[in-house]
């Protein structure tokens, strides 16, 4: 916080009240939706944007085509189980698949520092090569920009995705219904974790090492089979509580989720301890949840068992009426607690 | 130039040679190209990369789409006749407009430095949505990132756009024929004379304003009227000179220019000398060359002198067979030169 007004607060304060940005305005909490909903949905005005998407939906004469951006400032630029460029591929890839779309073509924008080894540049672009081929998809378009030394860092990627919707469903929070399962693709936390240990030079007995993975291939297995996905949501800055926080608040219904049955290493969950975190707010790269009728529960299952990246798919909850906007977990020991949004102070730069 | 080696060398040394980004890198000139030839195209090996094209035709079964992105590190982030916001929006619907695309939605991705006013990323917003209602195109996603303060400059902005292409033709380089007409759209160097004179705190005795501006409209009259377009460049970073060396090498064909009819105004010639620039090199944002076949030429010019952006349209010169990226001016006094691609190093940031 760099606000010295803001020293002692108890609760946060609404964005009017800070004059400049924030490191957590882009930490995919509170502070970030409301510096998105105050500034560019209300300047933009478009209503693919108020659909709190991962991406938008054109609707063409001839089909529906999801687009897509994101951009990465992962810091470091390469950890354990990924780098800067994979996380670009990989991310924009989840994002068209969240939208229900088959990927097929991306866009990526370098902005480089100047100073930056060449080499560096060359890994980076090889790992985004090998990560578009393993997603199916091909890099067709970019731009290059240079900035004075201290006045970017390393590099920043913004890539743009372009997908095909080849069926008849709206997948989007408002199609999320009472008494929808939410099934979440696998176990959660290590990619914010991965992030952090290599910041704060920790090691653990075994690298922890990120999740970063496409998702297009579960995702298109659930619909070919006929599946009939309500919504899809990629468990990124925040974690599985911003995106179910955000997904309860935007179809107006509730949420609870069960935390036994929610997936996290042991390795993850005593990072967790040891850093102060709660895996429902770290960062993945390669984890989805999907909210499906209760009828298609079984089903979505085998489906995505079937598939490495979501092998270890598991129910953690169920939708229901009221309470619009509420997500509740019961505890291991039994209790119910509320899961809120985080403010966007936990991990900045993950992604 | 930030390598020590380079002092007094002579001719532009190959980028094999370069371990480091320079900002000459980011300059549009011929380290830029090398940069990308030997990275990205060769990591990522689309054929659409090798097109050289500002963005790239993606088929689909049903139609063809245009594709592109750009990222925006414009510095200062206003300038006389525009902002970043402003230019992030017309620069990619001009590259839209440049592939023969009709312009129908675009992303904005932002990357914030921490400390940014709120109230400076507010007014951009709303220049961005003016340029979009100016332009006829929807922002329907976008993405919001913040890097610690020193880790980047104020804002950058990536947009990324996807359009219709509703006609035949393949518009690209690789289209240009021997005997084809090149129709410049307007006066050059406006763009690039703005950024600086703020930047070096000059004031002549008139404002010299950007042309920065949106150009789809008259692109899209040309398709209508069934003006047979070859190939369409916007002359942005590298100015004329850049992207007709570009032309000339891609579709392996010369270029013969008329320096006395390429408008230049008063204010901006007398600037360029003043810097020490030549207007061939310096970047526009709201200007384009068309290559027609010469019996489409007086038409494509009556229709281009019909909207307001383009009313200045002019004949600057001829494709000719032989010679093979040979670009050659003829000077006011008569004599004939070479054009060659510019390094990269003159202006750096202007976009």
């Amino acid at each position: 916080m760099n606000t010295p007004e803001d020293s002692g607060m108890q609760c946060p304060r609404p964005i009017a009240e800070y004059p400049r940005v924030l490191l957590a305005h882009g930490g995919g909490g509170r502070l970030m939706h409301e510096l998105i909903e105050r500034i560019f949905i209300s300047a933009f005005g478009a209503i693919e944007l108020s659909a709190r998407h991962d991406g938008a939906v054109v609707n063409l004469d001839t089909g529906r085509l999801a687009f897509t951006t994101d951009s990465y400032v992962v810091h470091p630029l390469f950890f354990p189980g990924g780098d800067i460029g994979m996380l670009a591929v990989n991310g924009t890839v989840n994002d068209l698949a969240m939208c229900g779309a088959r990927p097929l073509v991306l866009s990526a924008a370098f902005i480089l520092e100047e100073g930056l080894p060449v080499e560096t540049l060359e890994n980076i672009a090889h790992s985004m090569r090998r990560a578009a081929d393993g997603a199916a998809v091909r890099i067709v378009t970019g731009d290059t920009k240079v900035v004075e030394r201290g006045k970017g860092h390393g590099v920043f990627i913004t890539t743009s995705g372009v997908g095909i919707i080849e069926h008849d469903l709206v997948i989007a929070p408002s199609s999320v219904r009472p008494g929808d399962t939410i099934i979440q693709s696998g176990d959660i936390g290590r990619h914010g974790i991965a992030i952090i240990a290599v910041r704060e030079g920790l090691a653990f007995e075994t690298t922890i090492e990120s999740d970063c993975a496409p998702l297009a291939e579960p995702v298109m297995r659930l619909l070919n089979a006929g599946v009939e996905v309500h919504c899809l949501r990629d468990l990124t800055r925040g974690g599985l509580a911003s995106a179910l926080v955000e997904i309860a608040e935007t179809s107006r219904l509730s949420i609870a989720l069960d935390e036994q049955v929610i997936p996290v290493r042991e390795d993850v969950r005593g990072a967790c301890e040891l850093f102060g975190f709660d895996p429902l707010y770290v960062a993945n790269e390669g984890r989805f949840v999907a909210f499906v009728p209760s009828r298609d529960t079984e089903r979505a299952l085998a489906i995505l068992r079937g598939v490495p990246v979501s092998a270890e798919a598991q129910v953690i909850g169920t939708v229901a009426d009221g309470n619009p906007g509420l997500v509740t977990i019961k505890s291991v020991i039994g209790g119910e607690r509320l899961v809120d949004m985080p403010s966007g102070e936990q991990l900045p730069r993950i992604c």
